[in-house]
């Protein structure tokens, strides 16, 4: 048998109980004959408890310094799981990112991982031990300890599965797979046996919080089959593969939602060629991502742009934005907070042009006004006001008959 | 002006509170004209912290995940000194052990400083930026997390000032510089306004517990001027220098002690050239610390070692020494814990032979037996029960006038 990747994270190592526990879910898959390389995230609370030590020194402490801080906490899971795993006679070897050779872009709090030298893991793997590396962590070409932004574990473990050509990677977590939407604000909310990494896409970008977005990426990239299942129960979770054969009829798969959307509106830019890259390239390059975007040509000198952020991330983008002003050349910035971002999603919607109407219209009939409207082949995402959100998510629900085990089209 | 190591330990940085005040103290020096590199250690009870989590999980976890835990103490406190700085208008860089070049043997929990490669020290400092760099750790030449062991940030501080050729090193504390004796146990004890390299070693060595001694090894070997001052008052502590002209003609100048200390016998070794070579090498290679060691020979054929070890190395000291049996084919393990080392410490002791008579003399007044005795040209140590310890000590600095500004010979 080849090598198997797990991946559990922070809720799942939250206390030594936990820990225990997740050692014993490693070692079934190294008695059912597996390498097994297992990927950790800091302890339950941990990082949020060093964010804030942090702020209690600093308002806006530097990325570098809040890299180097946040580390320590997969550091600390890493040993404490090789400890638990040799006290039931299993031998285990931690590595922090830069040991498991996880290289990134020199950038600090998101940076992109660039390459997995595998030599260190592959070489305890061939001694029969079980490799723990710290997630969400890497090492740039300079030493520098990076980090991959929230959610990184499920990339480290998506890239060392894709590194290693491993047989599958599975993501443990704290629900038992992907849901149609969140069952927390939707009862009759259901879990997907399988859905395409496409779907996931969507899914993860959108905000379904089960699986970090480059994680799925990663996986589609390369083939890394993916299981999202339940660190707690032990019941198959959802598969995320090539082609859902099963259910590839359906129009709409899931549905996804956020709060904290906030709209940015430039105002009076000089209508140029240039205008669009320049605008984007200098939030893209100064670390604001930017969701959806809208271009409002008013004149023929003039344009709007707007555009959605993290709301934690307005104040950033509006600094940088002043900053640059001078070869910017716009007139004023707005900004409208206390929006959310619902999202419908599904691989059949490519040949159903009627599908985004349809969703303007269950809105409407709800008097949910639409701020903004962004569609790909596989979705649509409308911004509204935030208070709307959990009753738009619902009515979506019902609408498209998500409940129903195979919906009709 | 040149640079200046200052080191500060858990105490003086186990508070945000107290790392903003550390941050003050880096910020006198830099603005004093120096470039600054700072030592820190893990904050407080971290280091307690991190050792009952492992304890929860292993009663003897492996030596190498120790040190992948410890380390992040340090990593946290050199990320929020350096916010600290920035937010007091102190450009910072903080770098982990194996970041500063702090390149160490190949062995956990106690490894020895073999080389730092300053580098990336004196990039920054050439940026005019403070360096925080973490204490206690470092890498070995495979890329491993490794331990200098207890007190191995003063060892990291004072080899950095070493390699840096650091004007000098001051090593910032919760006590004002170097004692005549331990103040908590003898009331009349005196701080020294300045003790030799070569005093100071024994002292450390013996358990005096302000500095760790291969730090003073390392100062003495380097010639690095060294300050042992307090972190919380603006006074000036005690100068540890080559020669200490001022009260070179004192016969005792400290008397150091340490208890947890247990004798180990091993009983009818066969008496052979090889055997005291074969035995030693068998427990330093095993990374047990032996202090006080005699031989007894029995026989013609027999002979006893009897050497003593910290109490806590003493199941370590047992099984190693069992393991190899069959090559050290002794007789049997006898050990006695629950004592304490009493040492006097004066580089007058040289040319005063009596001094070590003395001593034993004041000590059976007191009705206090002696268990072992080793001395040097500048040391008495003697093993006594640890119950008599402290009158020991004290009984001892009364009777070589300790208190006394200056002492007659």
């Amino acid at each position: 048998m080849g090598i198997i990747v797990q991946k559990f994270g922070g809720t799942s190592v939250g206390s030594v109980e936990r820990i225990l526990h997740v050692a014993q879910r490693v070692i079934q898959e190294k008695n059912a004959g597996h390498d097994v390389v297992v990927v950790v995230s800091a302890m339950g609370k941990s990082t949020d408890q060093l964010v804030d030590l942090a702020n209690q020194i600093s308002s806006k402490p530097s990325k570098r310094e809040m890299d180097m801080l946040l580390t320590t906490g997969e550091q600390v899971t890493i040993s404490l799981l090789s400890m638990a795993l040799a006290e039931k006679g299993y031998e285990a070897t931690s590595f922090t990112g830069w040991q498991a050779g996880v290289e990134t872009e020199a950038s600090h709090g998101n940076a992109r991982i660039l390459n997995i030298q595998t030599e260190n893991v592959k070489t305890e793997l061939s001694k029969g031990k079980i490799v723990v590396v710290a997630g969400f962590q890497g090492v740039s070409e300079d030493g520098q300890i990076t980090t991959l932004g929230r959610g990184g574990s499920d990339t480290t473990a998506v890239a060392l599965a894709a590194a290693l050509k491993a047989e599958k990677c599975d993501i443990y977590t704290d629900v038992t797979g992907v849901y149609t939407t969140d069952p927390r604000c939707v009862k009759s909310a259901r879990k997907l046996e399988s859905i395409s990494y496409d779907e996931m896409l969507e899914l993860a970008n959108l905000g379904a919080g089960v699986l970090h977005p480059r994680a799925v990426e990663f996986a589609k990239n390369y083939q890394v089959a993916l299981e999202v299942r339940s660190s707690m129960e032990n019941e198959r979770g959802t598969l995320i593969e090539e082609e859902s054969s099963m259910e590839q009829n359906l129009v709409v798969r899931g549905i996804a939602f956020e709060d904290q959307v906030t709209r940015v509106s430039v105002l009076g830019l000089p209508n140029e060629l240039t205008t669009l890259s320049t605008i984007f390239t200098t939030l893209a390059t100064n670390g604001v991502n930017v969701d959806i975007i809208i271009q409002n040509t008013t004149s023929d000198l003039k344009t709007s742009i707007s555009f959605s952020v993290k709301t934690n991330a307005l104040e950033d983008t509006i600094s940088i934005l002043e900053q640059h002003k001078s070869i910017l050349q716009f007139d004023k910035i707005e900004s409208e907070s206390q929006l959310a971002k619902v999202s419908i999603v599904g691989s059949g919607m490519v040949s159903n042009p009627g599908v985004a109407a349809e969703m303007f219209d269950v809105l409407a009939n709800e008097g949910i006004q639409v701020k903004m409207v962004s569609t790909s082949e596989i979705k649509v995402s409308t911004v509204v006001d935030q208070v709307h959100m959990v009753d738009a998510v619902n009515a979506l629900h019902d609408a498209f008959e998500l409940s129903k085990e195979v919906a009709s089209v």
